[in-house]
C-alpha cells in the first residue's frame, strides 16, 4: 500500500513536471527567447515548485538534484514546445496566440494540481501531518514553480492576475484533507487533483472573480 | 529571564507580522488585485523576512509551517485592509493615496525594525554570536519580506529606492551589538527597535539621501 | 594536496566574489541607486550563488554567514565601483557607458566561471560526484548571482537574453567532469574556468546566438 502510495505521487510528480515544463516553454517562446533560455525557463518551471517544497522541509539537497529524471522530462519537453512553436509560422495570428494563451493555462492548472499533491504527499511521507502545514506546503509547492516563472520572465505573478489561482490550491489541499477521512490515500490525491482542476478551469471559464478594489 | 526574552522575541514577531501583513496588503490593494491576492501578498511579506531567516539558520521546517498563528494573523489583518479601502470610496482622491503612502511606510518601518530583532534572537538562541553574522542575520530578516512584496508586486526593491533603508536596519543591529555591553537583551531589544524605527522615519521626513550618481 | 584543492577552491571563490560585486555595483550605478543600495546589490550578486550552493547542498547557516571574508571584499569593490562613477563626469557619453557595458559582460563572466567551479568543488568536498548533481550545482551557483541581481534590479535575468549564458556555463561544467578523468583537481578546475569564459566572451564577441522564434 505504501508502495502504491508513492507510486502515485511519483506519478503527479511527472505530470506536474511535464505541464510546468510546458507551461514555462511556451511563456519563454512567447517572450522570443532563444532555445536555451526557453529551456532554462521550463526547468525553473518544473523544478521550481518541488525545490521550494524541498527546502521547506529540510530534504538536502533536493530532490531534483539526487534524480535528473524530472530535468531530462522538462528539457524534453521545452525543446518540443520549442519545435513546435518554430513550425507554426503565423505566430502573430490571434486565433493562435489565443489557443496557446489557453493551452498554457491547461497544463499550468495540471501542474498545480500535480504539485499540490506531491507537496503534502511529501511532507506526510517525513511524518507531518498537522493540517495547516499540509495545506500550507502543498499550496507553496504549487505555486512556487509558476512564480518564479513569472517573475524571473518579467510579468506579474499569475497567483496576482488570475481567478481563483491560489484559491483552487488551498481548496484542492483541504478537498484532500477531507478525503483522507473517508477514502485511502491514492483516492484522495486523485480527488485532490481534480478539485484543483475544475475549480480552475470553471473559474476560467465562466470569469469567475473575487472582489477586487474598484478605482 | 530566559522566558523573559523569548517573549519580547515573540512580542516583535507579532508586531512585525501585523505592520508587514498591513503593508504588503496596502500594495495589493494599490495594484488592484483581488482579495487573495491582497491575502497572499500580505502573507508572502509578513512571513518572508522569518522564512529567509528559518533557511539561513537551518530551521526546517519554517517556523511558519510548525504554528499557523503567524499566518492566520496576516490574514485577518490583510482582509480588514481590504474591507477598509473597499469602504474608502475616493481611492484616486491623492489626499487619500498620499496618507497610505506614508501608512505604509511607517508599518514597513515598524516591520522592518522588528524582524531585524527576531532575526538576531533567533540566531543567539541557537548559540550563534559572531557579531558579523548577527548584524547581516538580522538585516536580511528585516529587508526579506519587503523585498519579496515588492518583487512580486513588479515594482523595484524599497531597499534600492528609499533613503536609508538598509542603512536603518544594519545600524539599528549594531546598536543592538553594543547595546548588549551595557543592558540585559529585552532593553537592548526595544533599543534597536527604536534605533531602526527612528533613524528610518527620520530619514523619510528630512528627505535624507545617501549619495548617488548624478545623470 | 586536498589543502592545495581548497586553496583553489578559495581562490576562485574570491575571484568570483570580486567580479560579481563589481557587476553588480555596476548596475547599481546605472540604475541610479545610492551607495547603500550600490553595495546591497553588489553583495547580493556576489553572495548569492554561494547562498544558493549551500541552500542546495544543505550547509546552514550559509558560508556567507560563517565568514565575513566575501562580504567585506564585496563591500570594498562595490564603494570602489561607486567612486569611480562618481569621478567620471560625463556618464551619458555614449563611449564610456559602452566601456562600461562590455566591463561587466567580463565581470560577469569571470564571476559565472569561477562560482561554476567553486559550486562543483563544495559538491565533491561533501563527497557527490554524480556528474549530473555536479554539472547542475555547479551552473545553478554560477547564474544564481547574476539572476537575483537582475531580478532585484527589475531587468529581464542575462540568462535570458545573452548569447550561450547559461550555456557556457553547462559547457564549462561538463568540461571539468571530463578533464578530472585526465588531469588533478587543481588543472581541471582551471581548464574549466577558461572553458566558461571563452566560450562565452567568443559568444559575445561574435554575437554567436542560438535559435530563437522568429516574430
Amino acid at each position: 500500500m505504501n508502495g502504491n502510495y508513492l507510486e502515485l505521487n511519483v506519478f503527479f510528480d511527472i505530470i506536474g513536471t511535464i505541464a510546468f515544463a510546458i507551461s514555462g516553454a511556451i511563456l519563454g517562446c512567447r517572450k522570443k527567447m532563444d532555445i536555451l533560455g526557453v529551456i532554462v525557463l521550463g526547468l525553473v518551471t518544473a523544478l521550481g515548485g518541488g525545490f521550494i517544497r524541498d527546502l521547506v522541509l529540510g530534504i538536502t539537497p533536493p530532490k531534483m538534484f539526487q534524480n535528473s529524471t524530472n530535468a531530462i522530462i522538462s528539457t524534453v519537453f521545452s525543446i518540443l514546445v520549442f519545435i513546435f512553436y518554430s513550425l507554426k509560422q503565423d505566430f502573430e495570428n490571434s486565433h493562435w496566440m489565443k489557443f496557446m494563451n489557453k493551452f498554457m493555462i491547461i497544463t499550468d492548472t495540471i501542474g498545480l494540481a500535480s504539485f499540490t499533491i506531491t507537496g503534502m504527499a511529501t511532507a506526510i511521507s517525513l511524518g507531518y501531518d498537522k493540517k495547516f502545514l499540509l495545506i500550507f506546503v502543498g499550496s507553496i509547492t504549487g505555486v512556487g514553480g509558476g512564480m518564479i516563472r513569472d517573475v524571473l520572465a518579467g510579468t506579474i505573478p499569475f497567483i496576482f492576475r488570475e481567478q481563483i489561482y491560489a484559491g483552487a490550491c488551498i481548496l484542492g489541499a483541504t478537498t484532500f484533507i477531507i478525503a483522507r477521512h473517508f477514502c485511502n490515500y491514492q483516492i484522495s490525491m486523485v480527488i485532490c487533483f481534480f478539485a484543483v482542476l475544475i475549480i480552475r478551469l470553471l473559474a476560467v471559464k465562466k470569469n469567475w472573480n473575487l472582489p477586487r478594489i474598484k478605482n
